[in-house]
């Protein structure tokens, strides 16, 4: 590992203080992981507590030519914030302020370590909320929601991360403040720099402050959960939903995998079936009753063999936990698996859903892997959690295979390779062959902005060679390393 | 006038054949205009009929040095379609296929030259719609309204243009033809390079594709047209609704100029007062019926002497385009004006009409010049038209001096210069104001998209001098052009 220069590390003490930044080799540790599979040790972590910290970090870095990674809660599936060429980790989980609540402009500034839930206790209070609903609600900061256009169950009628940032506030590679949208509900004022800025995965600056709108919380709400004998059927109840008119506000898919990975470690009791969708509505209690009537009849016409619908509070939260139970769930599947994230959230065209369902089934045993298919499938959104072994290299050399195939399927089907994780490490190999004619661009702006390359390089279009590299799995990691890059494990 | 050479107009008619060009004097004319006070007359006009001619046409243009300006409907406010440094116009009017209706899917996809009306009858035969609605819906098209970020009365519930736009075909300024976003309903796959396209004016690439993402088209809807002594109070009715918190799906506001100008032209007999407040609800009909009453009851508290509600759909068109009447109606308020779009579109903080109007009025009478304004309050976003005397300079600069204060005010109260219109030319000197720390990121974007600076060159950021220049009246153009780039008129 290269460590740091002195010079760099004084020049960081005299930035931030003492407290706010460590060289410690266990601190360092802990800093190289996040929620991927993805594994390398910064140089610093520094803590700062405001804009004009960032600022001062950022044009050192610059300075000096140290490579910088912007880190929220570190929730981040694909590697964001895994710092490939080391230097330093920005934590910005200190900038925690909810610097202005505008209810009657309809919007907010917060700083970007605000956790998702914190912010919505907050709008909540009257009667607001920021409705995309990440599946990582508990954790994950704002500040990384707008750095991965993150979204989750509720994205079809609420959108995404990107459909809610009013402007923003970012620190630009060379250590510039600068402040891109508005604090409107629109604006055509020039280049939309925050829509740019929004998913660029802290390759173009550090967001140091977010203006978001949020929507009005809908009075009421109802869940149906359909059963289904065939994934396939499941996977056509959502487009018809869809195209009835008729805009739920969720539908989350499960195949049989994921439900026997629930059932086993819940006492939820799902249908014990092929696949099941939990159909969420909401808005006027009298559209909710109309809908819910819609939803039970159309499921049933699509093939459902059971449906079960309830507005009572207290069963649709059961039910949202045994969703959110999945992945944790998949874990505990067998003691000899992990369940990780390498094929983890293709988008598709809503009614290619039974295709792309039934085609990752058939890769899946092929490749003799395991797949958990499950996901907010009413936007065509869907997860898919390998179960790899995770010190067989012959395990995951399967799973990647098996990704490479899904992937190929997803952008067959008019797909995307991330609809809301991300590409960072994990999916930008698949990226690159979705993105081909537009990478060029991607890379003349990112050298427009970032000219000494310091900002989370080596990822995204800039990335070679193999997914399974960098991996945090140490017996693995210690025999190779796949990265076509610099890096002192390959 | 700077001919162009007969090499680059042989090649032209090469790319595209006899009849999709002209370089007739008539026809440059007219292509010389949009709806802004300015003029300039283009070398040539073109009009491609695929992605490939204009990706030809765009190469030939960035080997010859020859600026090139995309043209919709010429329905821009502030001289987008204005080749200020002639070269060709690229008329995109011929590309008018809608390529793809996915109801299922919740999108469709379209060539740039598609009107919104178009457009909006066939999603309205499945249910659905594309629910921006610009004032200039009968004529504008899709590509032209990706352009500016376009939208309307409805944004505050709906969004813009930006919100909509899931895909884009772009012809780079070096004529590459890319593809952006995609056919899902939101993805995080490298840079958001759509959203950046879209508001861009012309000034990265021509927009050959849409893909647009539509809404399920409300069941019911009702109006409520308040009236007021007091404009204030009218604005703050506005902010009262929004806080309740109340989402309506409109909120047109007129002041007392623009009463009087359409009252005189329609027999709509809107209420003579000091202002009024059409606000529109839609939904649910159990929603709306609530909704009406609460907006009524808002609506008196905020101080209105008379509200009428109504949801007959006869009764709500007949308001509507009374509403729409605004423009023309303010053309005819005394023969020796015409309305000209100096400050038309700003927004501001929902909160801030109210201060925001009254000083509107109070710039207006101090520098002896009629100001009426109108808009969609409910998103903060303000039309103000100045009616000018055309052939009077001193006019023109009273008015261009009631501009910069009405700016200055905007930017003070934390708004935007323009909501909806986009930059060009009549808003350059006040964006760069109000975007004084990010110009240098967009001119970078700028740079490396466009080397060549051949795409809409001279405007937004790079616009220097007065406004008033470049004017479409010819009396006063004969005399000067306030213009400090290289212009025969200068």
């Amino acid at each position: 590992m290269v460590i740091m220069k002195k010079e760099v590390v004084d020049e960081i003490e005299r930035i931030v203080g003492k407290e706010r930044y460590s060289t410690e080799i266990a601190d360092l540790y802990v800093y190289g992981f996040d929620a991927s599979i993805h594994h390398k040790t910064p140089d610093a972590v520094v803590r700062p507590a405001t804009a004009e910290q960032v600022s001062e970090i950022v044009k050192l870095a610059n300075r000096t030519l140290t490579p910088i990674v912007p880190r929220g809660a570190g929730t981040a599936m694909c590697g964001h914030t895994v710092p490939l060429k080391g230097g330093i980790i920005l934590d910005l989980t200190a900038m925690t302020k909810i610097k202005e609540m505008r209810v009657e402009d309809l919007y907010c500034v917060v700083e970007p370590g605000v956790i998702y839930d914190t912010l919505n206790a907050e709008l909540g209070k009257h009667g607001f909320w920021f409705p995309t609903t990440p599946g990582s609600a508990e954790a994950c900061t704002i500040g990384g929601m707008v750095a991965t256009n993150a979204s989750g169950m509720r994205a079809i009628k609420y959108g995404a991360t990107r459909d809610y940032v009013l402007g923003l506030e970012v620190v630009l590679p060379t250590g510039e403040i600068i402040h891109t949208g508005t604090r409107t509900l629109k604006n055509s004022s020039g280049y939309q720099l925050d829509r740019l800025m929004v998913g660029s995965e802290g390759t173009l600056g550090v967001i140091t402050e977010v203006t978001l709108r949020f929507a009005v919380k809908p009075r009421a709400s109802a869940m149906t959960v359909a059963a289904f004998n065939s994934l396939v059927d499941a996977g056509r109840c959502v487009s018809n939903i869809i195209a009835k008119p008729l805009l739920p506000s969720a539908i989350e898919l499960m195949d049989s995998v994921t439900i026997k990975a629930v059932n086993k470690c819940m006492n939820v009791g799902l249908p014990d079936c092929e696949a099941i969708c939990m159909i969420e509505v909401d808005g006027h209690p009298a559209a909710v009753e109309e809908e819910m009537k819609m939803v039970e009849e159309i499921s049933r016409k699509s093939g459902a063999f059971s449906t079960e619908a309830s507005s009572d509070k207290k069963k649709i939260n059961e039910w949202t936990q045994a969703r959110k139970a999945i992945l944790p769930s998949l874990s505990r599947y067998g003691d000899e698996f992990v369940s990780v994230a390498l094929a983890d959230d293709m988008s598709v065209p809503i009614s290619k859903i039974p295709e792309a369902v039934a085609a990752f089934q058939k890769i899946a045993e092929e490749n003799g892997v395991i797949v958990g298919t499950y996901g907010h499938s009413a936007d065509g959104n869907l997860h898919t959690k390998m179960l790899v072994e995770p010190y067989s290299e012959e395990s995951w050399k399967s799973g990647e295979k098996a990704v490479g195939q899904i992937y190929d399927k997803v952008l067959e089907l008019g797909g995307t390779v991330t609809g809301e994780h991300g590409v960072s490490i994990t999916k930008a190999p698949y990226m690159q062959k979705e993105r081909r004619d537009s990478i060029g661009a991607m890379k003349a702006i990112k050298k427009a902005l970032d000219p000494n390359d310091i900002m989370n390089p080596g990822k995204i279009f800039d990335w070679e060679g193999s997914i399974i590299s960098h991996l945090r799995y140490p017996a693995f990691l210690d025999r190779r390393c796949g990265c076509s890059s610099d890096c002192e494990e390959g």
